[in-house]
């Protein structure tokens, strides 16, 4: 059975069996019902296609990036794709990944021109984010993964990233360390900003300066992970804990350590934000790290259900989720040691 | 300048310009040579758009999946697509992930029907791959990633397989082994089919008759590296040496090693195929890893290039790569154990 046989049977036109079949309330609600009753009886799935021909829509969701910047290397982006990936298909849509050689700006425009996509997700914003006004301008529909500082004129998921690094300090701050350092992701990035802010704030409540030596920015890879902690580990005043915006960071601290023979959950105290990115396992290293907790693949999942009820007409307010981790404490965190209290 | 400006300021064509600069021999060499220099002149590099103006094209490399297996999960699709995705955006082309609920005819169905993508690239081929006579009876261009037993009728890269397995075990051989197990990816794939034939090929060359019992097969995870190993080293007659479809398979190989106090490198000897895959670097394992290697990012761009000559009109048989891996020979091998020889 497909949609030309149940239109036949019903005596309608294949638009309408769709259009009926997708909740469009330009079809009676008495006709809706009738189709809704005889798909049923048939076994009938409407399937992507009658869907775009109904809607006139492409049912892709399109996701771009400048060439330089190859996302696919990225295993935060990947995680959050394999999420929206999943989620999409269940929900028939495809996923388009434009690159340009340039900016963005070139993908949008061909975007708007074609028709090819139904939604852009933007992700990796910063705090000028000409993206968002492009696209608005261009009248593209597009959902943020993260979020600008005026972040109430679309639609976006984000987590509390102030509180991903304000619990895990002020918990420090509880345990008796004051000398705090972070190794935060890229300075540019909105989140990575919010982190930091979340850092500083709990250090002030406690009437402690921040120490500007403690702060490492940068593309949160193993790599940079062990180059900054190698950093601020030889520091004249050695911080007694180490807040990492990532795992993947935490892996290459905790080879700076085992390098610089300092003892993980003793000697040092380190915390990271779990991304839950696969082979950078929290539980599973030695000792198991204590995290903050926010799974990309579910953002990702989530985010294809936003894109649809976006679509669907949902009004932007109902799709601003902002999502609240956990602080999951295990063996990396003790208090400081005796001679730095 | 764009390519508006430029037409007129030729006293040319738009389309004209866009095929003189894509080198369409339907536009006289002369008119191709002043286009050229004109574009040089003021800068002019063609954009996406104009090729697509001028060859119809849309420029999008396709790739589908079905739902119930999401690619984006396994690091191997992920390191390919890294290379695909440089090089495609390089050459100005989009990509377009695709998933059916089913299978993935449906989704080269709607390809075919839209002329969404002039390519597509298929992966994780079987023996009967029927997707290949589908896409060449929908006359869909194609490029597949691996082999089928048949392959001449069709463009592919792929690496040599039967090496992969065969060379490492006639070295294991030459140092005195004989108990060689394998941990091989599924046994549905092509490629895990000819590793499996160069593993009992190159026993059988020496006399020494295959042991089923040391033959496991599956995904090639960090999960199933573990489990197999436990199996294979729990047999009565304990193997010498593991032969490892992956490097993420031997990261399980090891730790089941660890647990059960065997030492790698002497205890036991284990090699894996790298297709270099991030987080799985077989050089900072310990004791580093013996492996044949050949980088699945290459393998990405390289297709991406082929994909450009296939439709610019190569020949076919111009367009199959066979690559040969390199034995990279570390300290995670050694002789047998003397007991054992």
């Amino acid at each position: 059975m497909n949609l030309k046989t149940l239109a036949s049977h019903l005596g309608l036109s294949q638009t309408t069996v769709s259009r009926a079949l997708n909740g469009y309330t330009d079809v009676s609600l008495a006709t809706r019902n009738r189709v809704a009753e005889a798909a049923k009886n048939f076994g009938y799935r409407p399937n992507v296609n009658a869907r775009r021909l109904a809607t006139g829509r492409s049912s892709v969701i399109g996701i771009a990036f400048p060439t330089d910047m190859n996302m696919f290397l990225d295993p935060h982006f990947i995680e959050f794709l394999a999420g929206l990936s999943e989620k999409a298909s269940q929900l028939d849509y495809d996923i388009m990944i434009s690159s340009s050689q340039n900016d963005e700006v070139d993908v949008y425009r061909r975007f708007a021109e074609k028709g090819t996509v139904d939604l852009v997700i933007l992700s990796n914003v910063d705090l000028s984010e000409e993206r968002i006004r492009l696209l608005q301008d261009l009248n593209i529909p597009f959902i943020v993964h993260g979020r600008t500082a005026t972040c109430d004129t679309y639609s976006y998921i984000d987590i509390n990233n102030y509180s991903v690094f304000h619990d895990p300090t002020k918990m420090l701050l509880e345990l008796g360390h004051e000398k705090i350092a972070i190794l935060n992701g890229h300075p540019d990035r909105v989140y990575a900003i919010e982190r930091f802010h979340g850092w500083q704030d709990a250090l002030n409540e406690r009437g402690i300066t921040p120490n500007p030596d403690y702060v490492r920015s940068g593309v949160m890879s193993e790599e940079n992970g062990y180059s900054f902690a190698m950093e601020v580990l030889q520091l004249g005043e050695r911080p007694t804990a180490l807040l990492c915006s990532s795992v993947i960071m935490a892996k290459g601290a905790y080879k700076a350590c085992s390098d610089l023979d300092i003892k993980v959950g003793s000697d040092i105290s380190i915390l990271a934000h779990d991304d839950s990115v696969p082979l950078a396992n929290a539980t599973e290293m030695d000792p198991p790290l204590t995290v903050t907790r926010s799974p990309l693949r579910d953002a990702g999942r989530e985010i294809a259900i936003m894109a649809m009820k976006y679509l669907k007409g949902t009004d932007i307010k109902e799709l601003q989720c902002l999502w609240q981790p956990e602080l999951i404490f295990r063996k990396s965190v003790a208090a400081p040691p005796r001679d730095d209290i």
